[in-house]
């Protein structure tokens, strides 16, 4: 049954893609089956991440509408954080995005990260996949940089772009080491800010010394997405990241990540925290418990 | 052999301490033994984080001067990444440590990361748990906040401080939410500099808010650490915290987070990341290659 959704989202019916999403954030039986019977795709993911207030929704509409423009189709996945502390700024967002709901060349699909501290999405690989077998031209990958997502999207994207703004200016000092390594481009975003400038030199500075070491040239672009300034540019140095030799190299990279958090993911999942929690409790009770005799049962 | 160790660390001899955390640290053989052995542990873990520079290493090396003048024995674990960015800047934080390096209350161990992007050490754990046999009064584990780590230590410390400067205070808009989750207490460091006050207060409202989903009461301290001032409150809101009914509570969720963190890491004992990417390249030279048949097998 879930099967015969796969002719159907390979023909770009977004209703079947839907469907096929729900199947497997929902575990409904079948969904092992129609991932497997996924073809190899050559679509590439564009992830986007960075803090809050950095404007990565307003870039991601930037590039749709550029690649709308072009002719693409366009995939996109936002990922919201369930934490109930910034709901209010992420509407805010995702109303920009909204006046693609109902273009036919775009699909738009959000998903919660249902409270894993600092994730993503716990079937965010499957669903991009799924959208991989898809007829989209590009797929973007939109994230707030909360915790481990960071990490999560660059084990998952193609091509990385971190977006930072001139007042996390001082943020770079302090930026975690774990950014300037997964970066595949830095956007500078609100460059007619003060600051916008010296923040693109540091960064250039801070990349070459990591180059020395990881020898990736990491391009830095400076955007006014909410003028649609430098969009081009950065869809000009994605497409130049994505046609580079080293994209390859990284392709077999992701995928061994993806096949290790799959593997994971599969191997843990008999473990149902609660359950672990009260028989630990239960354990406890006792005067001697040892956790590595607790665990030495699983 | 290495369960001998064990009466011996629980005297309080600091190298047979150090002999059993390489034992552990390398996984040389009778390291499973020697963990099943430990005894049960009423020893608490101060768990310190937050970004480079906010003084980190200045607040734990005041706690454990006061802890010293009270009598207190402590142990320390320093987790520094191995990121190759900022050494410099960690190694003078480390200078300050050093007078302790020769007081016979205190116990001092370094740990690197290996390179686990953002996470704190892969055998953290049982590391902790060994210096809980010992007879310490008081336990501090140090990490600078990157990627990861910040959740991990909340997985393993009873108490988590997190320290954040005036210089901070943008950031706390972007801050990221899972800080706001697991932080026992914020401390206000350099409380001398402008914008602290506001920082505090900032940091009180929302935290408010976050106290309406959890109930939780955060204690907001400030501090001149480089001056020792406000370090003694901080004490006793440590204190507070650990005789709290809360704590008890607590102790079974880390415990849990703990097992979990175990069991999934002896699972995955048998994948080698190298190993596994050169069988993903061998495998996708054939054109049908799909990731979810390629994981089946493990």
């Amino acid at each position: 049954m879930s099967l015969q959704l796969l002719p159907l989202i390979q023909q770009g019916n977004t209703r079947a893609l839907a469907r096929g999403i729900s199947i497997v954030e929902n575990e409904i039986p079948g969904y092992e089956e129609l991932l497997r019977a996924l073809p190899s795709s050559a679509t590439k993911i564009i992830g986007i991440t960075g803090p809050p207030g950095a404007g990565k929704s307003t870039i991601a509409d930037g590039l749709i509408r550029l690649m709308v423009e072009l002719g693409r189709r366009v995939g996109i996945l936002c990922v919201d954080p369930s934490s109930p502390f910034n709901l209010g700024s992420l509407l805010g967002d995702r109303l920009r995005m909204g006046q693609w709901y109902n273009n036919p060349g775009v699909y738009i699909r959000s998903l919660a990260t249902r409270g894993s501290l600092g994730g993503l999405h716990p079937k965010i690989l499957e669903i991009s996949d799924l959208l991989k077998a898809a007829p989209f031209d590009n797929i973007i990958i939109e994230t707030v940089g909360v915790g481990q997502s960071e990490v999560e999207i660059a084990g998952l994207a193609d091509t990385t772009i971190v977006v930072v703004v001139p007042e996390s200016g001082d943020e770079i000092q302090t930026m975690k080491a774990g950014i300037m390594e997964i970066a595949d481009m830095f956007v500078v975003n609100k460059a007619d800010r003060p600051g916008a400038e010296l923040l693109a030199q540091n960064l250039r500075h801070r990349l070459t010394s990591v180059q020395d070491v990881y020898v990736k040239p990491v391009p830095v672009i400076k955007t006014i997405a909410s003028g649609n300034e430098g969009i081009s540019q950065l869809l000009d140095a994605v497409n130049t990241h994505q046609a580079s030799p080293r994209s390859a190299e990284k392709k077999t990279w992701l995928l061994a990540e993806k096949a290790y958090r799959l593997v994971q993911n599969r191997r843990m999942k008999d473990i149902d925290k609660i359950d672990l929690k009260s028989r630990i409790q239960d354990a406890t009770a006792n005067n001697d418990f040892n956790l590595y005799r607790f665990v030495a049962e699983y």
